[in-house]
């Protein structure tokens, strides 16, 4: 039993480090970071995982998909996994993914330090490409872990038309190897800390965040075509301006999801004008819609809530076309670790809140297959997928408490939570 | 006096040579035309109108911009000018422009052929890059010819780094000359015949529009900014959304634009989101509002109203940043002119309309110095700037009867307009 729970306050170590890696970027020179899979940036950044990993007593492998796994053997070999991804959004910060990683390196790091002797395995992920932001993929990484992944899908290019099968290849990344690559008989539970990336505890002053439901969520993809023409000769009686029905749209689709539910959400942030010039009425305008919701009925509710709009949205001529995509229903965490997690929270008196994850994680994928938490840290302001994300040192350190009290409980402790 | 007005049933001629001039394009083997300024298209197409003018009876010269004349001597050497654009945009059609220049060729060769003498001189112009397309310049043939493209404007380079003087002196066209292609007081009247470019012609089955007042004009850069953050993780209540706040903004103008008056149009035909993707709120919207009227003092009223609108948009902690600029004051037709107009479209019993027109043209430019009026002809549709704009011969037979009767009554009258 390590009892001295100040290892933890790891604050400034880890923000030292997340800086350390907000350095490594494939668009150096502007204030937003990137970090792609398998690009330049992807392995200068792992690399600097695979240095901390091995500062802290773990071995250290990376699996043929290119995630980097650091390991502290056990008694036994069945293991207790931690971590999160290592890649970033375009224009991304510091903190979302990287801080799950080096947090949990961090916590690991100061058991081992301490003398910790876990009867389970412990692993800390770094997981490749959760974003999906240089090949559209969804969650890869996490789905290899889980066997989900098919070789097939490796087909895919990035912008550029770098197809990522082949560069797997020419990197020595083997492909073939996929089938080992599956973690599921091995790992045990998993647990990941992210930024919460909204503001609701940094709003209500809070800690540390237990995720009950990693939300459902959906997109529309969505095409009203109107009458391209002349800017200046087309009265405004004889428009049809897919622009102006747009707009109408998004007003009322946005009225509708907040009455039908408060933990409902719906975004327009991709949209297309064509031909997108200031003197000519556009022919059609391009959207998609991002529409989530922890609550899966409310979710079901709110499609259809937005798909009347959009078919209302076919009168007066105008040319609707749209096709919902990505279903996905909203994932429980497990509710035996997520007490668990309560518990850790408590005894360390941090001020928490049980709350739903309005955005996906490798977590929502690894969860179908192995028990699984989470544990969120405050996002100042709530913003994410920004340069100027930032949570504080002392809530850092909090989270890592969290996080190093859930290792002791769980990798001490011979129990198998409910599957 | 010609009585024989059948002369100007020239609306298949004037197809088949605008057939003839699509044939002539920077851009072969597409479906849309382009014809820059001095490039091998518009010296060929020149070469054609050149020819045409020829055979119909007038002296060519080119003035040292590259507009091209075809001159009829009258009695006296003041003129009577009509004519149109030779250039055309990129991704253009037949019409636009080409269609004023062979549609005067072929009224005044009709006259001339039927003996016609004059007492003011006649001449057909093909005025040189009114599109701006090939060198991002406003109008610059019809600014020469009222002596207001001054020498330094010519420094300009296409996109190809390719100088406009340096091109011109190196064919042969003296930029030291410009003082003498100013056509101020040798000109006496302007007519111009044009595509509508936009619908309302020909939803109303008419052959014939009378412009009173050129559009005014005047675009607004617009930026609204919130806060950017994950689309999943913040919700509703916490949100700063611009493209939100920018669909109410579109709503609110275009509705209060419709109330100010029935001749003001409002386009939002470029618009970027930022960061731009589906899973993030956007931190700011930018978008080019195009706000236009032929009434003066209700274009006024409407920029007031949108910027009322844009000044409320910065409620609730957006942040709204706006400007006017390229504005540009309606320009009235000569009203003496206009009337004259209508009286031969109703001579010649051809169901016309007195209208606005939208669209900018070289008329504008001339009307501050020149005595001038505008024939629209319908545009099918009101397709312009595309290589799917049409006229019916019809309808340019009828344009070519009022431009002819026009030139018979303004060149055989001794009489002056109002200025």
């Amino acid at each position: 039993m390590i009892d001295d729970k100040t290892i933890f306050q790891r604050g400034e170590a880890i923000e030292s480090r997340l800086r350390q890696l907000g350095d490594v970027s494939d668009t150096p020179g502007v204030p937003g970071i990137w970090r792609g899979m398998m690009s330049d940036a992807d392995f200068r950044a792992k690399s600097l995982v695979r240095t901390w990993m091995e500062e802290a007593g773990l071995a250290v492998r990376e699996d043929c998909f290119g995630n980097i796994y650091g390991r502290l053997e056990g008694q036994v070999s069945e293991t207790i996994l931690t971590g999160s991804h290592v890649d970033t959004v375009k224009d991304g910060g510091l903190y979302d993914g990287a801080c799950g990683v080096v947090t949990a390196i961090e916590a690991v790091g100061a058991l081992v330090k301490a003398g910790w002797k876990p009867y389970y395995s412990v692993e800390v992920v770094g997981f490749e490409e959760e974003e999906g932001s240089r090949f559209d993929l969804s969650y890869p990484g996490s789905h290899v872990i889980v066997g989900k992944l098919a070789e097939e899908e490796l087909n895919i290019c990035d912008e550029k038309g770098v197809c990522l099968k082949t560069l797997m290849e020419e990197l020595g990344y083997d492909p073939k190897e996929l089938p080992q690559a599956d973690r599921r008989g091995q790992v045990k539970e998993f647990m990941e800390l992210h930024v919460e990336q909204g503001a609701v505890l940094d709003r209500e002053g809070l800690s540390v965040g237990l995720v009950e439901n990693i939300t459902g969520m959906m997109n529309f993809d969505v095409t009203i075509s109107g009458e391209q023409n002349h800017a200046g000769a087309t009265p405004m009686y004889l428009r049809k301006d897919p622009m102006v029905k747009m707009a109408e749209v998004i007003l009322k689709a946005t009225e509708a999801v907040k009455a039908i539910s408060p933990t409902g959400v719906i975004t327009f942030g991709e949209m297309e004008l064509h031909p997108g010039l200031k003197n000519v009425i556009p022919g059609s305008v391009h959207c998609i819609i991002d529409l989530r919701d922890g609550n899966g009925p409310a979710l079901l509710e709110e499609q259809a809530a937005v798909e009347a709009i959009l078919e209302e949205a076919c009168a007066d001529g105008f040319g609707v076309e749209y096709r919902s995509y990505s279903y996905e229903p909203p994932v429980p965490m497990n509710s035996q670790l997520v007490d668990a997690l309560e518990e850790c929270a408590r005894e360390a008196e941090i001020p928490y809140k049980r709350m739903n994850s309005g955005a996906g994680h490798d977590s929502m994928i690894i969860a179908w297959e192995i028990p699984t938490c989470m544990i969120f840290v405050p996002s100042v302001d709530g913003i994410s997928h920004s340069p100027k994300e930032y949570t504080r040192p002392e809530d850092l350190s909090r989270g890592c408490e969290v996080l190093g009290r859930m290792l002791m409980k769980r990798a001490d402790e011979r129990t198998q939570p409910d599957r």
